[in-house]
């Protein structure tokens, strides 16, 4: 799927369009949790500690922009609506890397926590400090992003696979 | 340098750090004209087509988070200054890429332009369509950043080098 342009996102530079769509603080946080499994509102909400208003606009926002589909589920009796990635908001992920990167390189987590992981599932292995990465950083092989599991150790110690586009994909 | 941690930059995650810093439309923006060279207030506010205020709130904030240096130099007997990447501001490089890579795939430039390259200067071969890459798709060497050139065909056929990090670095 793609995006469709919307506002700023349009224009010859890629780079820009790319900002239009997804460089914003809380579109770029709610894709993080979306990409570690996240899917309901009031999970956003409390994970994110984001206010109603501001979290309605940009779900309908990343909803319009191809980023995220609004996919109904029932609870109990009541029809209820859940958030699932699209291919367009899947494909963020690279996106996610390079900042997990570059904030272990130039920020300070403020208080002495282990650094987030990426877990290549096929060789069971770690990568190092410093982010996420495309390849293993043990076996060389590229890490697909259904062999690919993130440590956040501040949270939990166990891996947490990576939510896949919505249609899923048969593996 | 680091990017001194302010607002919500500070936390166990990397993601959320970076976000905190750099995630923000004309932040990103302002990195990647100085990714390419642009020093100066006035060629940031015609190219980025910003407002007066908004770029020197940008700029300022950009300065106090360890993205930019503002250096002194004179015009005729007048001291101004300029703004020059710093090494944290300069190591954005890879989500510019990761960013050109997400919008060419999924949106859509809006009329028939030609694809941002980048040209890896040894070799001389251009990556194809997708975006800037970190490793050469012609010759498979890693792209150093002072061997990095982009073409932005719709401003003009020349490569652009990339502004190196201030202090320069010798070669």
């Amino acid at each position: 799927m793609t995006a469709r342009p919307r506002g700023k996102a349009t224009g010859p530079c890629p780079i820009g369009r790319a900002v239009g769509v997804i460089g914003e603080r809380w579109t770029l946080l709610i894709l993080r949790n979306a990409t570690l499994g996240t899917t309901r509102f009031e999970a956003f909400r409390s994970e994110l500690g984001i206010a109603d208003n501001i979290l309605s606009d940009r779900l309908a926002r990343m909803v319009e922009a191809g980023l995220l589909a609004r996919v109904p589920y029932t609870e109990g009796r009541r029809v209820r609506h859940e958030y699932r990635l699209t291919d367009a908001g899947a494909g963020v992920l690279p996106v996610l890397h390079a900042l997990a990167a570059w904030g272990e390189e130039h920020t300070r987590a403020g208080e002495s926590s282990p650094s987030m992981r990426v877990v290549h599932r096929p060789c069971g292995h770690a990568t190092g400090p410093g982010g996420p990465r495309a390849t293993c950083d043990h076996c060389g092989q590229p890490i697909r992003r259904d062999d690919e599991l993130w440590v956040r150790p501040w949270r939990s110690p166990d891996p947490i696979p990576l939510a896949q586009p919505f249609p899923w994909k048969s593996r």
